[in-house]
């Protein structure tokens, strides 16, 4: 079986924020044979992730933690899909797949424990719509999850949560997981559109605009005066600088993601480390894959949460492949407002 | 009874690196009473750590978490002394007692868990050195032992150390405490000297001066070709931004002390965020007073070792209260070899 893949290509490596230019639809012809013990997937939506932005550059070839991505090279990425042809028993055509696939209409792949792939459930019956497979049920959630439970283990009801890039695909979720855990929670974003958002519909206490505040530290000391227990980080720079020098005793930070110093735009956050060893604080970076032999069991907390209406699914749906590089550079201009998908076919 | 008491008070506040015109000794008459609950000591040895800096800075005022030091007031610090007159049942005239007295010739005080008071053995029998429960089995040796064992927590054998600040008070045991654990520890410190005793004394695999190399991460890059999986940080700054940039997956820092940044001198650290996500690295900051209900189960294997032989006790003792701000401002020339006390009377 032969089908024409249209994929998303860089153009060159990307060193600041990203724009539609640095990007081309390219085309190729994909061949699946039936002895070649490859899946072929029709991809039905792709996840867009900030993080991607670092493995553009150039620098992201020398670095081994990051799979880098080459100019005019295919682009592999979270995405769900539809399997059209399968040349292996753990797949059949019609099986809905989600796990590492690509910006692209198709994917060819052999299975792999690299590629996270697993068969989702879309039935009408205990199925959940197949974008919250790459939302609360798929990456942004588990980091989520795992950043607020077992990065930054809230122990004591009440316990007070910051989160930065609020509204964003993480952000978003952190907060509501963190107020069903009885915790007090204050999120901040970039329009007061968010700000409301946050406020009014995904029941955060209190929520600011960093954008309207000129010292961020005072802003924080504003809402958190007792101290930050819980700081979950997406944004870095000043803003991290800035919850450092609020958290309290014993507080712990979760370094999920730094967006501001993707782009090189911000510089980055020089913390005052004196405040970390006189509060005894605790930052560490992590990645939701480390948690990975525990999703079944995340997701199932979520999927239980959401089936009783406990979470609100936020959800950024942008349509047809043409339009991934637009919906990747709006995540550097602050214009997505929760998970940010590109809805294929 | 009435002593005269001669002690060393700041002239003012401190802000960059002390110098010894920076303090002065005074005397007062301290009046111990039978009926007044308060005991009478007269001081042996005092401690000389460089956070004392920190306490005498304009800012700390302001600092909840620091007790200030006021200028023209006497300046508590961890000391070791004997009992001159007891007006309480716990102690008697003679005993010798180790906690929180002063840079001073006399403390008066009354008992409370603030200050941290505990009898010390000195008997030819059973005990060692006064000097000892100053250094190795007093502050410097509980955060040596707390910050490598309870904060970095060595796991496997032949895991990579790097402590900084290495022939320091606490850098060096935690350099001795890593190799008998089995690890391979690497040190750097600002003389030949120095570097000598690490390697040729103190049983580091490798030590470097860091004034000799032009590139602290290039450095660090040669003597830890696979990474650094535990980085116990005393200096900060340029160090620390290269021992980050050198870290291993799942690396973990413990932040003990800062040296570099407590004058203002060097510019803080701002670190590769990205690198501490990518490698999911954990910064704790921590103090050995955190661990205080097992002191006594950390100094039993302490003293154990030292007992063996196993490790060196390096401690630079100075002589009589006037070479108290000597004594300080050499730290932060890195004049100080191991432990810096003050030996009185």
């Amino acid at each position: 079986m032969e089908v024409v893949n249209r994929y998303v290509a860089t153009r060159h490596h990307i060193e600041g924020a990203p724009t539609e230019a640095d990007f081309e639809v390219r085309e190729e012809t994909v061949r699946w044979a039936p002895d070649s013990g490859e899946v072929l997937v029709r991809n039905l939506y792709v996840s867009i992730d900030p993080y991607q932005l670092n493995r553009m550059k150039r620098s992201s070839a020398s670095h081994l933690a990051v799979d880098c991505i080459l100019p005019g090279q295919r682009i592999t990425s979270y995405a769900a899909g539809e399997v059209v042809a399968s040349a292996c028993a753990e797949y059949a055509a019609g099986d809905v797949v989600a796990g590492v696939l690509g910006w692209e209409e198709y994917t060819l792949f052999k299975p792999s424990p690299a590629l996270l792939m697993s068969k989702v459930d879309t039935s009408a019956g205990g199925g959940f719509p197949l974008s919250h497979h790459m939302s609360v049920l798929g990456t942004s959630g588990m980091t989520a999850y795992a950043g607020l439970f077992e990065v930054c283990k809230p122990v004591k009801e009440g316990e007070k949560v910051f989160v930065s890039a609020a509204s964003g695909s993480v952000g978003n979720l952190v907060g509501q997981f963190a107020k069903l855990s009885g915790c007090y929670v204050v999120g901040c974003a970039g329009t007061n559109a968010k700000v409301d958002l946050l406020k009014d519909k995904l029941g955060f206490d209190a929520a600011f605009n960093y954008k309207e505040e000129p010292d961020l530290k005072a802003a924080l000391k504003r809402h958190f005066p007792d101290g930050i227990d819980i700081c979950f980080e997406n944004v870095g720079g000043e803003m991290l600088e800035a919850a450092l020098a609020n958290m309290s005793t014993y507080g712990r930070v979760a370094l999920s993601g730094v967006i501001s110093e993707y782009t090189g735009a911000g510089r980055r956050a020089a913390p005052d480390l004196l405040e970390l060893i006189y509060k005894r604080i605790t930052v560490r970076g992590f990645f939701a894959w480390d948690f990975l032999p525990r999703f079944a069991e995340f997701g199932a907390v979520i999927g239980g949460w959401v089936r009783e209406g406990k979470v609100q699914v936020v959800e950024d749906v942008s349509h047809g492949l043409d339009s991934v590089p637009s919906a990747f550079a709006a995540l550097f201009r602050g214009h997505n407002v929760g998970k940010k998908l590109v809805k294929l076919a």
